[in-house]
């Protein structure tokens, strides 16, 4: 079960970049698009975009490609972008509230209803229309505001305090911010935004082309 | 080209993950790891396993697995992790200013060197041990300090004008967080952080679940 979740993992990620392509091409005026297409603007092969699209259901036409409108609203289904998101911020530190101001969220359809703190000194505070909340209040906001998904952004050393509170809440999705591995229950899915990961992508790349010289 | 190397990027991605499962078995005392278990770790087939090692020479041994140690240190050349890296940082806002003092980037070998923005009133003010720059020495900085990587931490509208210096100074590698698609030259490879991505796959996640019930 946990293998196949995170094979489809890279599915998914590609799913994201296919919906990215496809509203670029609706905004563009284009109507149709062929696997060949969406897999050179994807850096992937034609198969590779049949394989991931078939295995959701199968939405091409031998010889005629995809609808760029229907496919889009298709993969945003999958995603569950065709509904809104409850989301709870914990950490209101340096990238906890830029991430409050970041636009993207709530543009995809992710509301921050809350947002929680633990240092006295930040609680009450006011960011953009929300108040900082006691931490302690944890569980009674996610009940109160039906929260779903919770966005971790404190320190590592504050991670399992937190998290005790996460989990026994019942959330069952997190995305973390915070520089350490989360130890979740199976029921719950983690992912986590590492900046470094993309440094090394790009070393990895710098790396190839200093060799190829 | 472009395809190939796009399509390595999910191997990459993979490698950044087995090193971490190896220094995490490393610190456990681990001598030896199958393929079998670097799979079950990093979610994946132990097919897949041996075929993004073998892209870059096979290292394991039939029955006997990869010695921890060496496929660590063998993946750390590969990712280019073997030598330090000399990064700009441009846009010292929240997100910026968060990254300045994210210790994670400096721990496995990218020390920022510089950090510039274009607003005159942060010009001038420190960080840790370095000062702001004006946007207008950045040509000057990256020859003196031998910049790299280009970390762009500014808001979309900054962008294009951020962009025609970084690409005229002759810098290849760029990890962006600004919330638009860079337009570079092919000499230059971007890496994206997009945190909304990540939320795609947990409401992915959390909608399969939902279905299930």
């Amino acid at each position: 079960m946990s293998i196949s979740k995170k094979t489809s993992e890279f599915a998914i990620r590609r799913l994201s970049l296919y919906l990215r392509i496809l509203e670029h091409l609706g905004r563009d005026g284009e109507r149709t698009v062929s696997s060949e297409q969406l897999a050179v603007r994807s850096g992937t092969t034609a198969a590779q975009v049949r394989k991931d699209l078939s295995l959701f259901g199968s939405f091409g036409k031998r010889g005629l490609g995809y609808g760029v409108a229907e496919l889009a609203l298709r993969i945003r289904k999958i995603l569950g972008l065709d509904r809104r998101w409850r989301v709870a911020l914990v950490g209101v530190g340096r990238i906890g509230s830029a991430l409050i101001e970041y636009g993207g969220f709530r543009e995809r359809g992710y509301d921050i209803v809350a947002i929680l703190d633990v240092d006295p000194s930040k609680i009450g505070e006011r960011w953009a229309d929300l108040t900082v909340h006691d931490i302690c209040e944890f569980e009674d906001i996610v009940r109160k505001q039906g929260v779903e998904i919770v966005i971790i952004a404190v320190p590592a050393e504050a991670v399992p305090a937190v998290m005790d509170r996460v989990t026994g809440a019942g959330v069952r999705g997190i995305l973390n911010f915070a520089p350490t591995t989360l130890r979740v229950p199976e029921s719950v899915t983690v992912k986590d935004v590492n900046m470094v990961i993309e440094l090394e992508a790009l070393s990895f790349a710098l790396s190839q082309e200093a060799g190829e010289e």
